[in-house]
């Protein structure tokens, strides 16, 4: 067997993955998983897990950090603050996302995320692309060619004025993820609708934080939801609908996968533990801080999420981080201001948080299987983005990022957190569990206590094609 | 890092699991895999995989062997060949039927057919129970100390004049495996439906092979599956539905699965690859081979099926292997007669064709994922019957049964089979793929061309509970 | 014109029918509507309908009168109660039902109905067939005659120790019912969940009258419903769902004709105006007055009745009458004492509040159109059980069958109900209308205040075919 | 009993209406059924219908007149000829389209379009509007007083350049009518996924007729139908889908009907009677002439519509008659010209055709009951519109428009028919019957042979608020 010692290794760890549990040692070389077993060769550093489970660290596929936003509205994380909370929380790599302004090319705002990400993270990381703005130059070179160079996915929007496309133009990104290999997710809202029932609101004078979730019910999101299962299977690409809220949209999707349909889909942290009620039950602005889109519903579709989480209904479990400090003027009080709700910044934190949430509440509840968990945090987003197998699972040859979780009661506080927003939606919440210690690249960059910056040594990583579903073969190769 | 040598390495093996497939070498001792890794320590034999996938050994959790039936009737193999057919073609644990007759202790069903197993397998092995007199004894005592002892899953049937049960049996036998944490396997289909059918076509003179198609249309299938349902509903308890034939069973599952139960389902390669026809277009006695019950439905029925394994509303994929000879008055002739099909004996061979018709259809047709494979052939098997992680992955510390798969074109000939039954009812399919190496707790038992006989070194197996779902908390432990 | 004076004029009517609402004068000569319209000739008797709606007398299809019991169990209501009841709230034809015991002939239970009904009726009546015992005889034999001699429907029970039949034997019917053209109303509850769900309620001292709603839940009908459907399709021959209580069946149904079957339905009172709790919230026996099966659900179920009923998912809307006295040792308490759930004798009155109830509370409240009122009381039972256009309709040539809306403040009291039993679960209820006055064959046997006795005039109405459905063309008649 | 004579009396018939079949004599005066019953007294003409079905006279709620096109298209039918051909197939009223151009003003498109109807008519009819630009002006101005005018119902389109609205528009169109108790009637087709394919079918070269139907596949409709009910489901009011082709579509409107909301749909001869090979197997011209949107489907989407034809999921079933001449440059080929399929003019001719088609393969062949055949051609029509009881039934004091029908083969040929069209899509279908006499306001207009002009006799009807769902009872009129 091999002489040499390892970098790093972990012994005994409940290792799980998302398909299996089993105890084995770890050993790490080069930031790599290099050798699992029993016995194996000692390590320079080694780290004791006996009795503690380790998955593979989270992968938080749909975040933003540093996104730019039209003044005064800045968000509140950038790749250094929003890195370091996503570590300390399980997280070991973010796919936030490069966004397209109307006008702008679109490998124009790549270089400037480049930019906002160079040099600051502490995790591994990726971008997706926004595309708002689907000129033939952008569909016809720009796309393909960064796709080649490692953007294979890019999210869309059916609502916001800035951002959002019509069906034709949907059609022609869909066409060109098919040609490239590349998945679309998709923010499916109708947008007319929400338009029609934010005027009719603001004429009955309801323009409390509250009356968001007023504004886009869940047939909105129903409809949109329909319509691009339908473009999807027009042009007979795969998507990934991202923040599916509740019942109407988890059965639309349920319909499209029993006629045959590759409809991915992902929820969020809010959608499991936030009602419409957090948005207010009065006309108090500190609803603001739950101001997302789409809003959480109520208990009962929360049900629904927790029962389609467990059945296999959807591929990722992201956080949709979309950090604003509640008592800023560059955050949910725009010039210091409380606004009307259509005003307010659209987001929540998330990104520290996801991971422990889902841990404590989903696994350790009950509700889900480890080896689910594993799967819904990181493995799935690993494969839907073209980074698996060196991210999303603990085998050979991936990067050695993992969390090694302490099962202990706390609280969540936003004191705690080490994101820059002013406050957690979760603030109070007892979990059962939190990330012991998460390894990026072989590191430990977060012992539970204390956070170990690795500040611009987090890299990008080029993501290739999907691979949640195999190669395509044609009828002829079949036949 | 360790100094011992490993009885076997595999180098270089592109290993695939549930969920993951990288590059590794596989050290094994004692036949379990004790390392994997990159340039792991010399093994005292080696194997180079280089360019081959490696997945894990196939799990047959639905097949039949030396099941005692009424004479002249007899199945063709037993544990020796059965187990012999099964290694040669990648499946390196079956777990059969020790069925209770009408009137007999349970106990003493599992004694004889341990004796029928004893010193005969080339491979592991575990117990099905099936219940066909649930007394008070049987529920009260003999289940729960069979299922303390290993045997923690039973099939019960919905038709059949010598197993059938009525529903209250089965909310008795349902509510004995949620006390005691075993698994109910169902074979739905309406008793009643099929006697009226058969005794209609039987006055029409219809009673050809071909008309058991006839006698068990899918509707006798939706409604037992529909009501089986319900039953576990009831109940709240899982279920697994065996042998799934076609779209409508497969819609009460969807329906199920949307509605928060945990009903589990199984296929099988004759709903895959045969349909109706297959029992004859005409009144040839030689449909006889391929009548089975469910029967296999028709083209768009084999679709549904596809698409619902790629689609994961399927959990296992087993061959329901019920072995007879053609020709012979044991089998499907019965005292060598060619008799109405409600007396033909029911069942086709498959133990050894039902992986490399999955792995070169499935996988290499790009119809499934070579990790979908390995789920739905080991992985998921061994979930459910409380054997995992020792079985139905590639993990350190499981058991070393492995398949190294050799990709090249194979024509299906029941000469080069090795069951008993004179005839398989995929004989002349053209496949792209055989297993080339078998590894059953780290000895070689197939290597392409020859078998190397292990009779009576396959263990049997002591089987859990089942681990699909995550353990059960109580609301008060939740909340 | 003709110059022979009516028997009886009634002008200025707003007619109603299933389809059309206009003013006529209606002109009626021995029984039978002459002629309709405007400026009719004299009357010698005429009654002035200006301002008031005139509907077609109810028909109640789904009634038990005097039907015999176990002792010491018995009916409350004979034909001479029954009847007096049914024509004081606006039903002029009863159908309720000859029962056969097992063993016993079908057609000595028919001549023993005969005889209890025989110089008592108030009004029209026919007999439905309770099947319970399908003998080669009974379906071979009497059942073509019964058929023939004008009973052309007949009920089965999937519960009931006493009557229900198993899956075989309801083929049989459904067959014979084909031959025939016959309907058959199905009661579709599981029994053995029913008895299962019972016994552990008992085991748990749990035997007030309100489990009996726990013993036989929506599941329970869900499963009966969706079995009774396959049983038609198998036989492709419509069935009549008696008694649906909210949406798990509902949905079924739905599914049903969606996928083209002719299954039709039938609502009560006690689904849209009870729920599980009248049934009680705490021990108390008065829960009792309200045990029916299936038992009334909740507010939500309800909902769904509501809007199946307006949406054209029911055929038709019957009352269920079968009445017991509560406070009576032939009643709800069985020789004179407080019995467990499962003892209490099965049923509810409502043959003289069906109509005013679904008038008030579906017409006057917005809920349902006049028409669909004619529809679901009147017109679909006529066609479902052959009486139709002699029935159900104010048409030419139809009995002159009427009743003429008072719309006014009704307090529902027992105290002004002119049944037997000792209660009405709807007592206090406020409705907006009451029948003002019912006619029966031209006769006014109900002015709002007083009830004019007809006794023995009722006749005795043989059934044709079904005619809701468009008569059978084979496939070579059609191309 | 009155004395004067009727000026037309039918003895004899076997009248049916939406909900009755019985024999009776109809007394008309002044164009009203003044009288119906048996022994009517004289009429100055008589006509015995003895042995023969007389019903409603057809409305053709949805037929396009003479309606402005651009250049060169223009219609082949106006109101003279269009009515004629009405007439002669059994219809009695028509109801067009009185078409808003993008920029006009609607009350200046409805006084336009009364001047080609004015004078020409020879049977009653009346406007829905189709609004293709909803200002502030015309939401707030014009359609209440048009609406109050007795132009209750208009038309909206989901494609269609010159139509098309966006989602935003449709609301502002339903809010209107909602609040003014109008019916919106929707096109749907989703505009964008036709443009699409028809782009990539062009960039194919495949530009020949049969590739409209490619253009606009069944989810192009389905997506629309899903979209306008979420819309309708928004605003809480009723819509009616017009022309609904296929499966796809009726399942959406299944699932609405069955979550409790208000739509209503309509289906078309073309739907079952054509397919998509009837617009060419190859790329002949000849298929232009089935050229129609949404094309027909295929056989199997024929038997969907039958089966919800029957099952009641259907409302009306208009002809969707859109005339234009093959042969003309006018019509099928512009400027004389065999252009690609996006330039031929979208509609067939079938306002003749529509009566004696439904009677025959629908009621005569068994597939629908002659009450559902009268609903569907007549009575919900009228109901819809708000015309009924003066229109859509017979009784008393509803318009004379009668239809008697004669059982006879009849071979359906363009010569035979009365519309301007050169050819008719069901040329050479042999039917079993065809309108003996249609009496159009107590006049007969056809006598089965002849035709009798009325030019200018026809009359504009104001329609009222729809009647097909109760008046609207607020919660607390209610409660
Ligand atoms: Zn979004
Ligand atoms: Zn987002
Ligand atoms: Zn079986
Ligand atoms: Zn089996
Ligand atoms: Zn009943
Ligand atoms: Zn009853
Ligand atoms: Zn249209
Ligand atoms: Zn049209």
């Amino acid at each position: 067997m091999s002489t040499h010692a390892f970098e790093l290794v972990i012994r005994n760890a409940l290792v799980a993955t998302a398909s299996d549990t089993f105890m084995s040692d770890i050993g790490i070389n080069n930031g790599v998983i290099e050798q699992m077993g029993r016995r194996l060769g000692p390590g320079r550093r080694e780290i004791d897990a006996a009795g503690r489970t380790v998955t593979p660290g989270g992968i938080d596929s749909h975040c933003h950090l540093d996104q730019p936003m039209a003044p005064p509205t800045k968000m509140a994380d950038d790749f250094d603050t929003g890195t370091r909370a996503a570590a300390c929380g399980g997280t070991t790599m973010v796919i936030p996302f490069a966004c397209q302004f109307k006008g702008q090319s679109l490998k124009a705002a790549v270089a400037d995320y480049h930019q906002r990400a160079n040099g600051k993270a502490h995790v591994d990381y990726a971008f997706h692309l926004i595309v708002s703005d689907p000129t033939p130059e952008v569909l016809n070179n720009e796309l393909p060619e960064l796709i080649a160079q490692g953007y294979s996915s890019f999210k869309i929007y059916m609502t916001y004025d800035d951002l959002k496309l019509n069906d034709g133009e949907i059609l022609s990104i869909l066409d060109c993820a098919k040609q490239h290999n590349a998945l679309v997710m998709v923010h499916a809202e109708n947008s007319d609708c929400i338009e029609w029932l934010t005027r009719k609101l603001e004429a009955a004078g309801k323009t409390a934080p509250r009356f968001h979730a007023q504004s886009r019910p869940m047939l909105v999101e129903r409809e949109a939801t329909h319509r691009a299962i339908a473009l999807s299977e027009l042009i007979d690409v795969p998507i990934l609908l991202v923040h599916i809220s509740g019942r109407e949209a988890v059965e639309q999707i349920r319909w499209a996968r029993g006629h045959g349909l590759n409809i991915f889909a992902e929820t969020c942290p809010q959608y499991l533990f936030l009602t419409a009620d957090d948005l207010g039950i009065d006309d108090s602005y500190l609803g603001a801080k739950c101001v997302c889109s789409p809003p959480p519903r109520d208990k009962g579709n929360q049900s629904v999420i927790w029962d389609a989480l467990a059945e296999g209904l959807f591929t990722v479990f992201s956080s949709d981080h979309a950090p604003f400090k509640y008592d800023s003027p560059q955050g949910k009080k725009p010039d210091g201001k409380e606004v009307d709700f259509k005003y307010i910044p659209n987001g929540i934190p998330g990104i520290e948080t996801r991971m422990p949430l889902l841990y404590s509440e989903g696994v350790l509840k009950g509700r889900i299987t480890l080896n689910k968990f594993v799967e819904l945090t990181s493995t799935n987003a690993a494969k839907a983005y073209g980074v698996h197998p060196r991210k999303g699972t603990i085998a050979i040859g991936a990067d050695a990022d993992l969390v090694i979780w302490d099962h202990k009661p706390v609280e969540i506080k936003n004191s705690m957190l080490h994101h820059e927003p002013d406050y957690t939606p979760y603030e109070g919440m007892e979990l059962l569990a939190w990330p012991g210690i998460t390894i990026s690249a072989g590191e430990v960059v977060w012992d539970g206590t204390n956070f170990y910056p690795r500040k611009g040594q987090g890299r990008f990583i080029q993501c290739d094609a999907p691979t949640l579903l195999p190669r395509r073969v044609t009828a002829s190769q079949r036949d």
